[in-house]
């Protein structure tokens, strides 16, 4: 296999990320080009089959030593293949693996971009070594990928690891973007941790850095690491959604290793700690034992684990 | 294939149950034998292992003809053989799979009862056709087996699909079996159904035929069945909290179906009428759509979830 390479492709709506891999994972290139969404996205896939072709002329690989294309969508992705939605791109029933296989003549397999980010932090990030994991991804919302037996656990349309939107909550008076109330995503994104502290605050008479200035998600976080008491007792309360919610998740698949990414994670292994009280208190006995990793991949993960995704494919 | 035939055996504390099947499921023929706990269950498969073989001798079964064995344990599975604990046989890391394997010459597959029975009713019972479902049953307590793409999500030491004790509710003060406060189990089982009646007739004052008895599970649905308004409101109550914990397992796994199973069952098709107004509101609109059922296999579903285990097993 030592002159064998793969090609990691996540798609992004404003770019579309590219990488050139050997089957161990080693990275040969990665490079960008820009995602033309005009069209309903019509575009997009010959671009990509285009920029293909040209690093195998340009690099001299022989076709037969291509095993083949990964690539991640920000949608839902049916049989490895079939996009039945990506809004950000403008596209329905979009069958982009056979396209894409067809425009380039190498085997292609799709999954969604949060997943596949997901089997790439199992691969070669912060879950490396681990069959069974969870990606949790704290950003302006929260994402997830579940890898199950080494594999991604997709679901019957693609919304597998949509933990962002498990219902935590029941007294929830603001609605989350998905139109429910009390929703993961509403207390454990960054978003979240804004809305959660503004609620201690407006509960508390106590001075804070963070009244009457509109903070955000780092504020909160750099006041508490200054000692700001209000800031404290609201990352300690957001900890207590996010244990909850990681509990929910650790008791129905029992993971081995538990993988945090996304924005909030730039506050480090705190989080972690933050968590450790709700989670330990609501998961169920016997899962409790989980090892805790933050992701190491950043925005890399999704080509990563794009080249995984095909690399399973090919040797099945 | 037409001759080839697997066994399927679900090992219970009191009974093993066996059965001979075709490769297709087939029953072949079906029967009991004691399980002897004593001597901390050393027995156990030694006598499973006779019974095989009698079987075979008798049947005049070609020993190449047989596929395999698959054995369903009441705990904990790793690898589809190491049983690290089971309770109620005075098991603990006893290596199940490859014992049984040397005492019969079969190859032999292990897997967790309520996740083997999952696996059944995704074969041949009421989510048959499905390939990624939640078996939910709801008995003394509730037990849970998920299947991906036709396999059980074993998860890092067996407990993977035990979602009868994932936290959905904060506010608590009674606790579960497990020592945890809010978990599922203590609302969706027929304990629990009864739990919440009880608290539904103990905040109204309205005439009940439950009131002042020391009723069942199956007393409070024929008095609801009857017209009795408090019982009416408590098995509301009770789909309410059966519904969010679906709805929440749901949002995670975007299964295909559902299929509910064990004792509460066999009040009927009413309990997916009574759980949907909760699933709805609470589940991730894009996995609303899951087909419901109930499970058909009764108490077959282990031996019939085991011979697929098996068959899997041999056929990758």
């Amino acid at each position: 296999m030592e002159n064998k390479v793969i090609f990691g492709i996540d798609l992004g709506g404003t770019t579309i990320k590219m990488g050139l891999f050997g089957t161990e994972g080693e990275s040969i290139s990665d490079w960008e080009i820009p995602t033309r969404t005009e069209g309903a996205g019509r575009y997009i896939l010959a671009d990509m089959a285009e920029a293909v072709k040209k690093t195998v002329a340009e690099r001299n690989i022989a076709g037969q030593d291509v095993l083949g294309i990964g690539l991640g969508v920000p949608g839902a992705v049916v049989d490895e293949s079939l996009v039945a939605q990506a809004v950000n791109l403008g596209w329905k029933d979009v069958d982009a693996g056979n396209e894409l296989s067809q425009y380039t003549g190498f085997p292609v397999a799709v999954g969604n971009d949060a997943n596949v980010a997901a089997l790439g932090e199992s691969w070669l990030g912060g879950g490396k070594g681990f069959k069974n994991m969870l990606l949790v991804t704290l950003g302006t919302g929260v994402g997830g990928g579940i890898i199950v037996d080494g594999r991604i656990l997709t679901g019957s349309i693609g919304a597998g690891g949509e933990i962002g939107h498990m219902h935590i909550e029941d007294n929830e008076t603001e609605p989350c973007g998905c139109g429910n109330y009390g929703c993961f995503e509403e207390y454990a994104s960054a978003t979240g941790a804004v809305r959660v502290a503004k609620r201690v605050l407006a509960e508390s008479r106590e001075e804070s850095a963070l009244r009457m200035t509109n903070f955000t998600c780092k504020d909160l976080f750099d006041a508490a690491a200054n000692g700001d008491v209000v800031a404290k007792k609201a990352i300690a309360k957001y900890g207590d959604y996010l244990g909850k919610g990681l509990a929910i998740c650790a008791s129905v698949l029992n993971p081995e290793a538990i993988v945090l990414g996304g924005g909030v994670t730039k506050a480090g292994n705190i989080l972690i700690d933050l968590l450790k009280p709700s989670f330990n208190k609501c998961v169920f006995p016997p899962c409790r034992d989980v090892t805790w990793a933050l992701a190491t991949l950043g925005n890399q993960a999704g080509i990563v684990g794009a080249a995984k995704l095909i690399l399973d494919k090919v040797s099945r």
